[in-house]
């Protein structure tokens, strides 16, 4: 056990020691763990009560809203002892040295922006247990082999400029010139609301880092804990899980064509009712995901000309295709292909088929699940192999696994409700999620140093 | 052969004799016929240049457009030697006296409103066709046993104030109190648009007829030539069908709701999807549909909340319902909802249905159906019995039904095409229609003579 920095804290807190005795059940450490937890919980809450929206949560890249939180993590960062600085793109970074100044860092990140109406936790959470566990590392006067830096990112969700997981690409180097012209729905670029924040579009470069540099800009990889915005683990009664790959989806839209006709005077013979073949596809996509382990959802539907006596002669409608290898959903893409122009043949419709997006998967590394999987059973003190999840949603770490190796852990929210005010995780799961973020960071040290 | 009164016709008509003289082929008749259904088709082209559309045909209710088409049908009433009035709702009526003055009268009618982007014979086409009959007989000499009117109604189709039938309900004296404050897209009442239009909502009564009345205001019964609307009569390559009943549509809104859940993070196991539930529901009524021999037509639908990656929680979509028979419709319908309600069971969904409509079907009078199939065999000089057809659309007489007899006349138009600017008849069948509508009512003067 080893003393912490608990000058910046209320009296009423009590501090989980820094390092885990794997194996060992030490109830004093599991209550400061608690206390940590708690306190993670209220900076969430905290962190909701800065939004643009009335009654709800939303926060959007380059806003006051991320002035706010981002003033915030400031204080959170240095109070935990590290050194603080905000990058070319808005992410508020904090690091904390290893044995030797100026090494490449291990980077636990997650971001701080929100969907509109959003819970507490997607992005936060990850962001706050970072900042404990630097904290906890930084308390322990033991020195890491590297550095570790914190990184609160925005623009995760692409709420404000459509586009995904700005902050994370700027600082995996693949910021693309694009990008600078995107809007916001009030015509306001990417590069106006660079400049109105007080950041340098020419200096975006500079956020970039390099897994290949062996000096501070150099990164050893990235971890990052989030909710899992799903069920596996409550239904698997587990609070954390190693995340195995990020499902990159493919999205399209996808077109029927019949022949619209008054509902009256054409009878069967005669229609080519586009609805009805979009049906027979809706339930076709959904049989084939079943039988493929894909996840396969159309969440969009159109008629024209939408008439209550009209036969429909066109529908429009979108599919989301994700799997835990794009071998395997694009495998099921051939078959629903296959299933939609079969419909269409068989009902004298035209078939078209736009891609809108398509990201390929991730894999997480092996040497950092190994080390979150060593986290987690530490934490739990279960010997048993935590539970592997692939992650359905996209997160940071696939963009950053463009410049470094990635792994992630997953915290348990119940009933998978995400993306909603009713987001809700338990403090005793975060309180676990902590000491097994903080093993897995200790394991990873000891597999770098070997 | 008797003589016409040409004095309003330019020189370059000729007119058709009145008198059908039963079986025989007279080429000099079929030319006369054809000289008078190419009149009926440049009036169609006249009429559907009264339009509040630009570049197509738009024509409502206690309009501009309908004074305009009004005054044209004055001018051809009375050219055709009837006597004319408007109603209290707003319709135009030409009569010409049978064997005395004072008789109940044998009414032909059909309307001067359009859809918005309309073809130019669906309704007016049964008009221009009663006023040539009108104007034949009148013309031959020989008096009919009862008054012959004709009939030129308005908001059939219901786009101005969302309810259908209008002037034919006011003939039936099925009017309610309720139409009065119906509003149109500019807030408009019925009552105003009456009282703009120059009519006097208080009389609306006395536009209304009677069965039961021997005097000028009884009706013997109500005949309409109108364009099918389907293929049935292509298809059978026959100019003419007998109607036999017009459907009674059913229309409900269905609702089935799931749980909304984003896509990524919720299996198969725990979706309640209400689109794949919807889309099941889509191919059962098909199913059901050709089964049955009912029309079962799913026009609309939407989903909720329509994110592309969204689980639909909701799924809401429309259903009309035609048969020949309501009970056969009826029968159609009970099977239907047990689809929904397994569908709805299996997938964990809740079912909602509400009745928008319901409309009971009518039959053809027996009577009147022999004349106009003896009007068809006589005129097309073919001994086999003429395509009987039910109607699948709605149509006036579904609404003068309610106060006398009834039966239609159908004429084949292309591909079934209506209610769109390419509606189209063949000129010839107009002839052959014009002098089967007239045989028909010499034939149902017979009849009641006898």
């Amino acid at each position: 056990m080893s003393a912490h920095d608990v000058t910046a804290l209320t009296d009423t807190e009590r501090i989980g020691t820094g390092q885990i005795d794997a194996g060992q059940a030490d109830p004093a450490r599991n209550d400061t763990s608690m206390a940590v937890a708690q306190r993670i919980m209220a900076r969430c809450d905290e962190l909701g009560t800065h939004s643009a929206m009335e009654g709800g949560i939303e926060r959007v890249y380059l806003s006051p809203e991320h002035a706010e939180v981002d003033a915030l993590a400031v204080g959170w960062m240095s109070e935990a002892g590290l050194t603080t600085w905000q990058d070319a793109s808005g992410s508020r970074i904090g690091r904390l040295e290893g044995v030797r100044p100026g090494l490449p860092a291990l980077i636990l990140g997650s971001h701080l922006d929100t969907v509109p109406d959003a819970g507490r936790y997607d992005g936060p959470l990850g962001v706050l247990l970072a900042i404990e566990v630097a904290r906890r590392i930084g308390a322990s006067g033991r020195k890491l082999p590297f550095a570790l830096e914190t990184y609160a990112f925005h623009e995760e969700e692409g709420v404000r400029f459509g586009a995904t997981l700005l902050c994370s690409r700027a600082l995996a180097g693949t910021w693309t010139d694009d990008l600078w012209e995107l809007r916001d729905a009030d015509e306001i670029s990417v590069r106006q609301a660079f400049e109105t924040f007080g950041l340098d579009p020419q200096k975006v470069g500079d956020a970039a880092r390099s897994s290949q540099d062996s000096g501070p800009r150099g990164v050893v990889g990235y971890l990052e804990a989030h909710i899992e915005q799903g069920v596996l683990l409550e239904d698997a009664d587990r609070p954390l899980g190693v995340v195995t790959s990020i499902a990159g989806a493919r999205r399209f839209e996808i077109t029927i064509t019949g022949e619209a006709r008054h509902a009256g005077g054409t009878p069967y013979s005669r229609r080519k009712d586009a609805l009805v073949g979009a049906s027979e596809a809706v339930v076709a996509i959904e049989r084939i995901g079943k039988e493929r382990e894909v996840i396969a959802t159309v969440g969009q539907i159109r008629v024209e000309p939408g008439g209550v006596n009209v036969v429909p002669g066109k529908a429009v409608f979108s599919l989301d295709l994700r799997a835990e290898f794009d071998q395997k959903r694009d495998d099921a893409w051939v078959l629903i292909q296959a299933a939609l122009e079969e419909i269409c043949t068989r009902r004298r419709l035209v078939l078209g088929i736009k891609q809108n997006h398509q990201a390929r998967s991730v894999s997480c590394a092996p040497r950092l699940m190994d080390a979150v999987r060593t986290g987690i059973q530490q934490a739990t003190g279960l010997a048993e192999e935590p539970m592997r999840i692939w992650s359905r949603a996209g997160h940071d770490a696939m963009a950053v696994a463009e410049m470094c190796d990635i792994a992630m852990m997953f915290v348990r929210c119940h009933d998978g409700i995400s993306h909603a005010p009713d987001e809700s995780v338990l403090v005793e799961d975060v309180a676990v999620a902590l000491d097994a973020y903080e093993a897995a960071v200790w394991a990873l040290a000891e597999d770098y140093r070997s």
